[in-house]
């Protein structure tokens, strides 16, 4: 359709600003020089999202920073090169200038110029299943598109050479919202083969972030005993742009992959919002707290347990908290691969209003669990009870999280909460809702029958319940 | 059953120390003298909850100060008086020594002895729907109940008589979890008739805090134009308990009742970890984050709009963030009273895994509105396109918020949020999930048919979306 591909060619863009770029047949993604009565700009002509004031033209320069140009200033408008910049990103050559593996595990000597071979660096697995973190602006659409590949990405993040060799395996590539647990089934299955290849010092896993902390605890929960750590990482902006957080994740994650002395599965992210800490966090007890923050991945109840500063790693965890196990890196002889997940869950969050029939609803569509996300300590209406009983009285197992997000489940405070307790609702203590789903998932996966799911759900497997609560 | 009687009586106790409270006649609840080699304690037996080591008696001292005792340093114990402590809450006789109106608006002048009649004081509302802020702990069963009047609370923080004169109203008894849309009609209602007395500088309404945030909204979109402050308030510890924060909560909300130069609906609860700081929170932009910490209620996306020091109330708020009415306590002519709530409102969480007959479920159940709490910017799988599509198509309205409840909805930047547009799906920007639920059911049950209801919920209204974000 002609209006779709005119909008597709100036989207945002009207009045004299559009006539002036028909007159110019200049459209999005052209490189175009823009001369003023006092400078002249060259750079990508990019599309106006927000056209609040119609009367501005607005061109990435190189630099990655945009900027608008008011139509009165404008004399001239010329296009330079027909290229989009995205066809541009050049994969640059190896860099044979490295590190040697012992002084990457040591602090850095600045003055140290003995650079060795990159066989000797240590190695780390990078499977890249798609999300911001592979992808980059179209400057036709304004949208960002997965599209990286994760030799790509590495090429695109050429410092990673100073501390790792790279072994890249694209597995997916979908942005999160889309992944569903057979991806994860996938996934984990890809991360132990690597594991069980001793090969490597530490897998990474590149990720969309939508859903990274659901696929965080999923791997936590099908890979155990784990001899070196796995890291989850992703960007909430693409590689291409100046702000994208890509880079420093990333490489806050090889800093990891090599550097920690225990093993598990992570989430590597930015930690604040300025550009130079990255936090790590465990792979159950984290959560995507924010829709476009760098620093939206926060730790639930618990410290991130490492900070990395540079290529220094700090451990912040507080143990007495957390149960972590040392990295064993010649060993994989206890590691359990558990990768099934059963879909039958269904997840229902509570509020003033809820229609009790849900839960008949529940019951008659074949699920096996029901997580409830109630209320404070884990509260639900007494117009659900009845049907509440009514599943439990079905064999379907009932869970209790709480929609608060921080702070752990208490049914013996309330009537409403022991009343619930006497029915056989389960309450999950501190598992983070997210985490919740994928556990039940996993453990009416992994057992039997729904008496020992019940039980495997009240064990902590993976840090998934926190003994002490610290904020 | 004699097991059950036996656990209330003696509810954690075990072993030796069971033996000896048999011995000696001593129920939980009981007020008892008990004598060790170096001292003597009087106060109430409690339940143990945490039973982890067996050889300590706990009882309750007069200053509301929890005390374990070694059975081995035990000589006697001696029942002292039969009652348990909550029927011996006393009713203060009201104070007659207050301060004049004009004093409590200006900053307190400390020498200030010039004391006048409670009439001269500004008049406050007090209405009491329940909840922890009105209840105590039974130290017969080890949990909380609702029991407290509105007197009974006003009469238990006699502090309230300094600054204000206090008409209670005792509306409902309810914790919150059992409170629905019929019920924030009736509060809404009842509001609007204190409201319009004129008798009022400010309304309180005491609430549990399970779902505060889902009421306060509600009183948000029912109360409009409101010419004084509508102020919720709530504890996250029963009132009797030497932690309780219900009674500088309550001085917070009367401070702000009376002293506040805005009108509107509000949230007064503890700011932080520590007992001198109360924060106000915009009715639609607060959130329980916590099950049990005292600080459990956030501003999501804006801060604050006031912080309470003592009596002194300083504005936090950033205007152009935010839109306020002034105070107006002569006129409630523009006063809008539309506290009609449609239930017809289904919220559905994704999460990996979901079932995309799910929505299949809540077009044949008559539901009129669908909020999809979705991943990051506002994404759900595309296996549920075909389903949402049919939904729209079955004049249902489709909302989009973010499960990540900080930050704003952003479809026009990938393609599944392009996609959803494209099908139909509204986007809510940076509206709380829990606040879309309550305004959804209010556009619904306040509009002639869905397309001025779909008008309705992307208007600004309350301030449910706010035009800056700010953390």
């Amino acid at each position: 359709m002609s209006s779709e591909k005119k909008e597709r060619h100036n989207q945002g863009y009207r009045g004299k600003i559009l006539k002036l770029l028909s007159e110019k047949r200049v459209s999005i993604g052209d490189h175009i020089n823009v001369r003023t009565k006092d400078d002249e700009f060259t750079g990508i002509l990019i599309p106006r999202y927000e056209s609040t004031d119609e009367n501005y033209l607005v061109i990435k320069l190189k630099s990655g920073y945009n900027i608008g140009i008011e139509l009165h200033k404008i004399q001239d408008i010329l296009k330079v090169i027909q290229r989009p910049i995205q066809t541009e990103l050049v994969i640059p050559t190896t860099k044979t200038v490295s590190r040697k593996y012992d002084d990457i595990l040591q602090p850095t000597t600045k003055n140290e110029d003995k650079y060795l071979d990159k066989d000797l660096l240590p190695k780390v697995a990078l499977i890249s299943t798609g999300g911001t973190i592979a992808s980059k602006i179209d400057y036709r659409t304004g949208g960002v598109h997965a599209a990286l590949s994760a030799g790509e990405l590495y090429a695109s993040v050429p410092e990673l050479a100073n501390y790792t060799s790279i072994d890249p395996d694209v597995l997916l590539n979908e942005y999160s919202e889309n992944l569903n647990p057979d991806h994860w089934t996938l996934i984990a299955n890809r991360v132990a083969e690597k594991v069980k290849s001793g090969n490597y010092r530490g897998i990474i896993v590149s990720h969309g972030t939508d859903t990274l902390h659901y696929t965080a605890a999923a791997l936590s929960f099908a890979l155990q005993n784990l001899p070196i750590p796995v890291i989850l990482v992703g960007a909430q902006r693409s590689s291409d742009r100046p702000s994208s957080d890509a880079s420093m994740n990333l490489i806050g994650a090889a800093i990891f992959a090599i550097k920690s002395e225990f093993s598990g599965v992570f989430v590597t992210m930015h930690a604040n919002y300025s550009d130079d800490i990255i936090a790590c966090h465990i792979g159950t007890r984290v959560r995507k707290n924010h829709t476009s923050r760098r620093d939206a991945f926060k730790s639930i109840d618990v410290k991130p347990i490492a900070i990395i500063k540079g290529d220094t790693l700090e451990m912040q965890m507080q143990q007495s908290h957390i149960n972590l196990q040392k990295r064993n890196n010649n060993g994989s002889n206890s590691f359990i691969v558990k990768s099934s997940f059963d879909r039958k869950v269904i997840l229902l969050k509570y509020y003033p209003g809820f229609d009790p029939e849900l839960i008949d609803h529940a019951i008659i569509s074949g699920y096996k669990a029901i997580i409830i996300e109630g209320t404070g300590l884990g509260h639900i209406s007494r117009e659900c009870f009845s049907k509440i009983q009514q599943a439990i009285e079905s064999n379907k197992l009932v869970f209790m999280t709480s929609q608060c997000i921080w702070g752990r489940i208490g049914m013996t405070v309330y009537n409403t909460g022991r009343d619930l307790l006497n029915i056989g609702v389960i309450p999950l203590s501190n598992m983070i809702t997210e985490t919740a789903i994928v556990k039940a998932m996993w453990a009416l996966a992994n057992s039997k029958d729904t008496t020992s799911a019940m039980k495997i759900m009240q064990e902590n497997i993976a840090n998934e319940t926190s003994t002490v609560i610290s904020i």
